[in-house]
C-alpha cells in the first residue's frame, strides 16, 4: 500500500492552501487531500461573504491577512489569475462611545502604513443617505440603537471571487503533482506505535504513538504526517484521539437583496468612495450588522453574527432563518438606510464559523504527527494564504514561516502551548 | 411561579460547594440545587480517587488545594465532622531527566513553606522493596521504562472520604435552608430578554438576553442567576446558548488490588513514612501510573492517566477497560513493585476527567446571567471549597474571594476574558 507524505483532510481554502504551499516547499513530497464533497471549496468556503479587510485590532490578524491580500493582488497582477477582486473598503459606522475604543487601534494601523479616512457622521449623511441621529426614533431606542458618530473607512478592503480562489490552489496544487480524492469521506485518524509490537490491542498506552494517516469510507491512506483542515467538522476527527482544537461551530446567515429601486441602486452605485464607485462594505454599530455590495448581481449582502444564546452545534446543511432577517437585520437596517424600507431578501443561505472562542485566532498545530489547521473564526478565506505557508513551515519543521512579502511568522505564535496571539477586538 | 435568587445545576462537588458558600455569603437569598440523580455527589465526584496533595506547580493550584485542605482540617478538626483525612503522603518517583525538571518546582515549593523530602533511590529500594533499576531489564526497555533516580514525599497529602465531605457540603445547605431537588434532569437554560416586549419569538438578536433559569424534565425554575457545575455534561447544556466550557470528557479507570499475599501487605503498611504507617500513595516514572493505599479495604488502587489516542468522549456510565491493567498498569507496576506479580483486580471502575484542555486549571466565569463553574481536569474534590468561594464571591459581585484561612484571591483570574493562571506542569 502506498504511504504519502502527507494527508491533507478537507479540500476547504484553508486545507487547499495548506496543500499547496506544503507541495510547493517539499516538491518531491508525495501529498493527497481528501475531501467528501465532489469538488473542492464547497462547504463554508463557498458559504462565505468572500470579504477582506486590512484592519484588525491584533498585530497577528494583521499580518496574516495583509500578507494574504498581497497575495491574491500577485495572483491577479502578476500571475494574471483574475480573483475578481473589489476593491469596495470597509466603512465602520461607530458610535460616540466605541469610536473612543476604536481611535488607539486606527493609530497604531497608522504606523503599520496602513491607511484610513475618518468621515464625520453628517459628512456620510450626505454622501450616503444615511441617517445618522436615530437616537430620537421610539423604535431604534427599544432596539437600543446608537447615533453614528464617525465612519472609518479602510481602503485595502473589498470582496473577492472565493470559487477563483479555490480554482487557483486546487490547480497549482495538481499542476506540482498534488492529488485530490473527491467524494471521500474521512472516518477516522489511524493511529499506530511508533515502534509496532505485533500485538493484539495496540498500541498500549506505555507505547508512544502517532497519527499514521486516516481511514476512509473507501480505503485507508497511509501518510507520514496528517494533516486535519476541515474546518468545523475537524473535532469530530480529533476527539477520536483525544486532540482537539479549541473552537465551536456557529451560524452564520447572509441575505441577498436587490438593488431594485431608485434609492436602492443610488446607494449601491455610489461614487467618490473607492475605485469601484460603490458603496463600501458597511458595518453599523451596535448590533454590527452589515451590508455588502454585490456588484455582479445588482445586489446587497446583509448579515448579522450573533452571538447569546446563538447555539453551539455542529449543522452539516444549516438554515438561514426568515425571521431573523424579518425582525432581525430589517429592524436594524432601515433605521440608518431606509432606502431598505419594504425591500426582501430574494435569496438566503448560511454557513458556519468555526469560531475559536478563546481568542479569535486561528490554530495552527502537531501533536503525535498529526497537525490541525483551523479555527479560523470566519475569517479564514482573508487569512487562507498566510496559514497554508505557517502550515507548511510546520509540516516541514521550521521554526518560522515566510509569509508573502517576505515577512517572517513565527510557527509555535498560533500553537497552544507557546500560544501568543492578542485576543481580537474589531469582530464583526 | 417562584423566583430563586440561584439555581445550581449539578450536586456534584462543586455545585454543592459552591451552593453552600453562595448560602453562606447571601444568607437570604434562596437557592436550589437540580440533580439528575437520586442522591447527591454520584457522578464522577463519587469516581474519583479521592486523594489531595499540597504539590502542584502553578501558584493558582497550590492555592486552590492548599486552602481546601484547610478547610478540610478544619472540619474535622475544629467543627468535629469526620472526613476521613488520611495523611499517606504523595511519594513522586522521578527519573534523572525528570528530577531535573522538577526540582526548580520543588524550591518554589519550599519558598511557599510547603515541605517535602527527597529520597534517594537507594532508600527507596530498602524502605519499600522497590526495583529503582529496570533499566537492565528487557521489557522494562520496550515498555520505554526509567529507572528511579530520586522520590519526593510530599507530607501534606494524602485522601478524603470523599462521600463525607459531599455529605457535609449537603447538610450545611439544606440548614441553611438550602433546596435541592432530586432526580431531576436540567434540559436546557433558559433565556430571556433583559426588557421584554413581550413578541413572538423574542429574544431577537438586537436585545440584550440573560439566562433565566432552568428547565428541567418536571418544570421550569425561574432564578435571577443561573449557576452550571455539572462538570463532564455542563457543554451539553452551554453549548445550546452558545457558551462553553473549555473542556473535554477524558475517561479514567481505577483498579482496586486486595493486598492479599504477604509482600503485599507488607508494602500497604510500610512504616517510617507517614502518620498512617502506610505506603505513601505512589506515583512512578513515565509512564505515571499511580498506587494508592486503601486501608479501610485492605487494597491498594491503581490507575493511570493516558492521553492520545484516548478518545474525548462524553459517557454517562463509562466502563472500565480489562486490557488497560492487564496490559497497561500491571506490566508497569510489577517491574518497579514485583510485589504485585500475580496481582489481579478484584474490582474496577470508570469516570470522566472534566479536562481543562487550554490549562489544566479550574474555569469560573459569569456571561449574561449564567455562570459556569468547572473544568476542574480531575482535581475538583481536592479545590472544591476554594472553587465554591470563588464562585460565590462572583455571584455576589465580588472582585476578590476571601478562601479559607484569609488568603485573597482574584475571581477574574479564573475567567476567560483576563484569564491569569499557568499552566500546570504536574499532572499525574
Amino acid at each position: 500500500m502506498t504511504e504519502y507524505d502527507a494527508v491533507i483532510v478537507g479540500a476547504g481554502i484553508i486545507g487547499l492552501a495548506t496543500a499547496y504551499h506544503v507541495k510547493k516547499q517539499q516538491p518531491n513530497d508525495r501529498v493527497v487531500i481528501v475531501e467528501r464533497m465532489a469538488t473542492a471549496g464547497q462547504g463554508n468556503t463557498a458559504k462565505s461573504a468572500a470579504m477582506f479587510r486590512c484592519f484588525f485590532a491584533s498585530n497577528t490578524n494583521l499580518t496574516l491577512v495583509d500578507t494574504t491580500v498581497e497575495f491574491f493582488k500577485h495572483i491577479q497582477n502578476e500571475l494574471g489569475r483574475d480573483l475578481k477582486l473589489r476593491w469596495a473598503g470597509y466603512l465602520w459606522l461607530f458610535s460616540k462611545e466605541h469610536y473612543k475604543m476604536v481611535e488607539p487601534i486606527l493609530r497604531a494601523m497608522s504606523r503599520n502604513g496602513l491607511s484610513h479616512t475618518v468621515y464625520e457622521g453628517e459628512e456620510l449623511v450626505e454622501r450616503l443617505n444615511l441617517v445618522s441621529r436615530v437616537s430620537d426614533d421610539q423604535e431604534a431606542q427599544i432596539i437600543g440603537l446608537s447615533d453614528v458618530e464617525k465612519g472609518v473607512f479602510v481602503p485595502k478592503a473589498g470582496s473577492i471571487d472565493i470559487d477563483l480562489l479555490v480554482q487557483f490552489y486546487e490547480r497549482e496544487f495538481k499542476n506540482m503533482g498534488g492529488i485530490i480524492q473527491y467524494n471521500t469521506r474521512v472516518e477516522k485518524i489511524l493511529v499506530e506505535p511508533k515502534r509496532p509490537l505485533n500485538m493484539p490491542d495496540e498500541p498500549f498506552f506505555w507505547q508512544q504513538s502517532r497519527a499514521a494517516g486516516v481511514t476512509t469510507n473507501r480505503s485507508i491512506i497511509r501518510a507520514k504526517k496528517t494533516i486535519v483542515a476541515a474546518g468545523v467538522w475537524a473535532n469530530s476527527l480529533l476527539h477520536q484521539v483525544g486532540l482537539y482544537a479549541p473552537m465551536e461551530p456557529i451560524k452564520r446567515q447572509l441575505f441577498s437583496v436587490k438593488a431594485e429601486t431608485e434609492e436602492l441602486r443610488k446607494l449601491l452605485h455610489v461614487g467618490g468612495l473607492n475605485p469601484e464607485h460603490c458603496m463600501p462594505f458597511t458595518i453599523l454599530p451596535e448590533p454590527t450588522v452589515y451590508i455588502k455590495p454585490a456588484l455582479e448581481e445588482e445586489a446587497f449582502w446583509l448579515s448579522y453574527g450573533d452571538s447569546f444564546p446563538r447555539e453551539f452545534k455542529l449543522e452539516d446543511d444549516p438554515q438561514p432563518e426568515e425571521n431573523f432577517y424579518r425582525y432581525g437585520i430589517y429592524q436594524v437596517v432601515t433605521k440608518y438606510f431606509p432606502q431598505f424600507s419594504g425591500a426582501k431578501p430574494y435569496g438566503a443561505w448560511a454557513g458556519q464559523y468555526a469560531l475559536n472562542t478563546i481568542d479569535g485566532q486561528p490554530v495552527i498545530l502537531e501533536e503525535n504527527g498529526l497537525l490541525t489547521v483551523g479555527s479560523c473564526s470566519g475569517s479564514g478565506n482573508m487569512k487562507a494564504d498566510a496559514i497554508g505557508r505557517i502550515a507548511a513551515a510546520l509540516y516541514s519543521d521550521e521554526d518560522y514561516a515566510d509569509l508573502f512579502g517576505g515577512k517572517r511568522f513565527k510557527v509555535s505564535d498560533l500553537g497552544m502551548l507557546k500560544r501568543k496571539v492578542e485576543r481580537e477586538k474589531l469582530i464583526i
